[in-house]
């Protein structure tokens, strides 16, 4: 919620809304609820159309929304597509965070922020496809050169996101949980990537799995942690909190 | 070769080319090589613009051909689409069947299979970006309605080509070199995209890493058997050939 005010403030002053005799209407869209729903039906697009064939359009369309509702935040598709990436980021990586500095034992940890990174890959699947397309380079294609910038930046923070795991890994091998003596840069980027599996999985086997999140994303961080070289030992003390 | 005389041979025989005056042309759009090269531009250009904001005469202008000689092949990006998938996933399918029916012990199977589709993921990125754009579902939003189920036809083909390492895995199982009782249809989804993690990798890190595709393919497959359960001696004695 403090994140929302404080964009708001962030926002021109001085740009009137597009229709100002529809004040309820106005009022809706300044409110913390309305954008939620804007980025969910937003990642939902980006993600089932692809973000270059997508439209505001759709996306008012997907809301039940007029286009002049959600134009009135955002001025183009790319704005909408940084708020999403950034606001989708910004609330998995607070989550990590707390995890990562918790007084626990680095495997321990470890295994709480891959189940909890695969969780919301499973759970918020629209988003993490929306965030994979805009940091791997393929939507800067379709962007204005300050978007272009903007989408670079939410690419560091993915990065600096990933490299939480690099570090739990390296803790964890300091603690003898992990194998020790390896290119951890890299194991940090296979691992993260192994718990975004259900990215490119197709539509069939995501909706098998459908409700069954939690079990998902226990296969995926045990499949990660094993894959980073815990023990069986380990791995039956980690995974059988 | 011979895949391609029989695509040639399924075309409609009524078709008259564009340009019958440029006979030259048309010889070099029937030439083996020319449709390589048309499949490769069209791979970057799907894989890094995205499917739906690309274009033929993009595809074109990578390769310094008019859109007519491309045009004269394809008549839609979405069959060029199709085309590239099928092609791609042929050849590799190849290879990894080749790998599956040697007569090794399993174990050596899978790993050779790991190493093989991890090292084809880092070597032509481009492809398998717009293979699992298309079989995720994403490309289908912006096809015609027998593009749509050509598409489907080929995720189907991946589906089945996913399944080799499934039963590498369950086989493995069998021989005591991974542990068993275990949803082995999941592990092996999990494994698959494991091994495909460079298809989120940032335009950085892919460029970091440009001429160590060997290390990367064999990093990838070690830690996919790795997460399967193979044994440090296992691992030992696979990753030692």
């Amino acid at each position: 919620m403090a994140r929302a005010t404080r964009r708001d403030a962030d926002k021109p002053k001085g740009r009137p809304p597009r229709r100002e005799r529809n004040f309820a209407a106005i009022r809706e869209v300044e409110d913390g609820e309305f954008r939620r729903r804007i980025l969910a039906a937003a990642a939902e697009i980006f993600s089932t159309r692809g973000f270059a064939a997508a439209s505001i359009d759709e996306v008012a369309k997907r809301l039940g929304a007029t286009k002049g509702l959600v134009y009135h935040r955002y001025r183009s598709k790319g704005e909408l597509l940084i708020d999403v990436c950034e606001d989708g980021l910004a609330a998995i990586t607070a989550r990590l965070a707390a995890i990562a500095e918790r007084r626990e034992r680095a495997i321990t940890r470890l295994t709480g922020a891959a189940t909890l990174h695969a969780g919301d890959v499973v759970e918020r699947l629209d988003l993490h496809r929306t965030l994979a397309g805009a940091t791997c380079g393929t939507a800067a294609a379709s962007l204005a050169g300050d978007e272009v910038a903007a989408l670079a930046a939410i690419a560091e923070k993915r990065q600096a996101y990933d490299a939480i795991f690099t570090r739990l890994i390296e803790a964890a091998a300091a603690e003898r949980d992990l194998p020790s003596g390896r290119d951890t840069a890299m194991l940090g980027r296979i691992f993260v990537a192994a718990l975004d599996a259900p990215l490119t999985w197709p539509p069939a086997t995501i909706a098998e799995l459908s409700g069954k999140s939690d079990l998902i994303a226990r296969q995926l961080a045990y499949f990660a942690i094993r894959g980073a070289g815990a023990s069986d030992t380990t791995l039956m003390e980690e995974f059988s909190r």
